[in-house]
């Protein structure tokens, strides 16, 4: 696969997730973890380098907020720093999307733009890149297209996309979009073969985009034109409306398509999605090679904990132990322990409430 | 109860459990921990202070090995230097207190020792007391005098007392010692009313002890009367046999006493232990106030993890958050975390056979 010189990447990594307390907090999101299984590398890093050989990172965006700019730059040395463009205030991805393509445009009236989470997951980035550009082409055919991941399990955490009929090879049109299911009808979803989850994946022209929010959201689209004459981004975010770029804009569109991807694909949702994914010894374990682990099964031990000097790590390394624990949750970082059951990882932010409710803002 | 002049105590303080990594340590064992509840000081520390008003400082001797003797020292800065007794090597008790009662027999040929173990609780201090007051009088009729526990449950891990007839308010004869029974024999010992539990706390006239080593044990009773002239410790230890004071003399004894004591007496013999005498919140959790529990029932956690200036405690400590755990022990220390089902703490030693045999004796 050769890079098509008009491509462009906009990664949105403005997000501060609490699902994975104690790692995560407000300035270091998930995004900024390596959460990956057996990558040392971030998140927001894996992605721009699942990218490799179809875009380069003289064509890659990255959106964040503010408080995340400084990491996310040293994350991404090879990034531009022109090419960091951080939101003075957070008003979801519509409007975030449209100082982008405002962006994109200025740089390349004929580029496609393909806009990706910085918090997700492919275990197949060939195949992944496969999809990219299968779903580049449908959008170089004036159609804002989407990825739809084939679904493996009725889940009800997340929004399906519903394909109508085949437009070519590989690319199908959208009947519609619907919200999270319960689980009789995402199990229906599943057996029926034409929904696939919508993981946020978009890919258009970026004209194609501006006239599409200039339709949808005429106001935003006022706004992008104002920036990209005045260069304002601070007028431009202290008007805009804070509205979802799949709400706002994609929902309403006529003529989308999709292209269904298997790519290994997980959004890495809560600690539990991150033992799944990792490998684990032959009692199911996910553990630092330094625990010590008798009669344990099935338990994920995160170990984050820093020392002193971080180029002389210590010979001896701190031991995490586990007797007789089943199916367990172990984090552990300089100023934060949890342990849970696997089983209760959605439950996490129940902690940052309470954190929150203590005061206990140094914390989250 | 007023002190007597001539009544001693020596602490057994020279164990090297291993039963509460990773707070215990070769070089931090469990008497030299605060493990009671609601108590800031060691169990080593609680047991000296038991016995205000009984026995003064001045008239404590404390027997551990020369590898615990600085610490021990700084523990117990009220007791004179010349009243630590280091073993140069561990030769279990007998040796130990032969040596102990050649010290008190220098300072008051009509002593009587009170001998007891460094590491237990006894949540009523008075009634502990008034328990060692009876054997003291006992003790000093010219009977070496156990001190018996009224069993509160079928324990199979203790040696009984078995106890025979009366002999005076409070002190009974002892028909025999038993070894540690199985369940079914330990229900037939509670519900006899006749035996009690041995706790290794021994009352005598040094002179009798003197005397009863030298039937039991001349060459060991040789070896003390040396020790007495020489003061040459070293040599005592090298050629002394390792024997119990149990097995090696007082079980061979025609005429013993026991009084039995009832005084909320615990050995704190695992991390279950501690969490039951624990104050408990009304989940049934012992926690520090920091800790962040949800939905959890019934766990211990022990956070024992320092920060770099003792003198500067941070102002938001480390959090520990539990979410839908039950009955789990979560020991915290700067260089170990142990996680174990409360029902598991036996089995801690095998953590510590792991790194052993992992070669980490850092952690030991």
């Amino acid at each position: 696969m050769s890079s098509s010189p008009n491509v462009y990447a906009v990664i949105l990594a403005g997000g501060s997730g609490t699902r994975f307390w104690p790692a995560s907090r407000r300035l270091r999101p998930k995004q900024l973890l390596a959460l990956a299984p057996g990558v040392a590398e971030s998140l927001l890093e894996a992605t721009v380098a699942r990218l490799e050989g179809l875009i380069p990172a003289e064509r890659i965006f990255v959106a964040t907020g503010t408080h995340l700019a400084a990491d996310t730059r040293r994350a991404l040395p090879g990034i531009a720093e022109s090419q960091i463009l951080a939101e003075p205030v957070a008003k979801n991805t519509a409007p975030c999307i449209a100082w982008a393509t405002e962006a994109v445009l200025a740089r390349d009236p004929s580029a496609v733009v393909v806009v990706l989470p910085s918090d997700q997951h492919a275990s197949d980035p060939a195949q992944f890149r496969r999809t990219l550009a299968l779903a580049i082409a449908e959008a170089e055919r004036g159609r804002i297209t989407v990825v739809g991941i084939v679904p493996t399990r009725p889940e009800t955490g997340y929004g399906y996309v519903k394909a109508g009929e085949q437009r070519s090879a590989g690319v199908l049109a959208v009947d519609s979009f619907v919200e999270k299911p319960n689980l009789e009808l995402a199990r229906s979803y599943v057996e029926s073969g034409k929904y696939y989850w919508n993981a946020g994946m978009f890919i258009f022209r970026a004209g194609d985009m501006r006239a599409a929010i200039s339709r949808a959201l005429p106001e935003l689209g006022r706004g992008a034109a104002e920036l990209a004459r005045s260069g304002d981004v601070e007028a431009f975010f202290a008007s805009a409306q804070s509205i979802s770029i799949d709400h706002g804009v994609i929902e309403k569109l006529p003529e989308l398509s999709v292209v269904p991807g298997e790519f290994g694909w997980s959004d890495l949702g809560s600690w539990e999605s991150v033992w799944e994914l990792a490998r684990k010894d032959e009692r199911g374990n996910v553990a630092p090679p330094s625990a010590v682990l008798i009669d344990a099964d099935r338990n994920l031990i995160v170990d984050l904990r820093t020392h002193p000097n971080p180029k002389e790590p210590p010979a001896a390394p701190p031991v995490v132990a586990l007797v007789g624990t089943q199916d367990l949750c172990i984090v552990h970082t300089d100023d934060g322990l949890l342990v849970l059951p696997r089983a209760r990882s959605q439950d996490v932010r129940e902690v940052t409430e309470a954190l929150r409710a203590r005061g206990r803002t140094d914390l989250l």
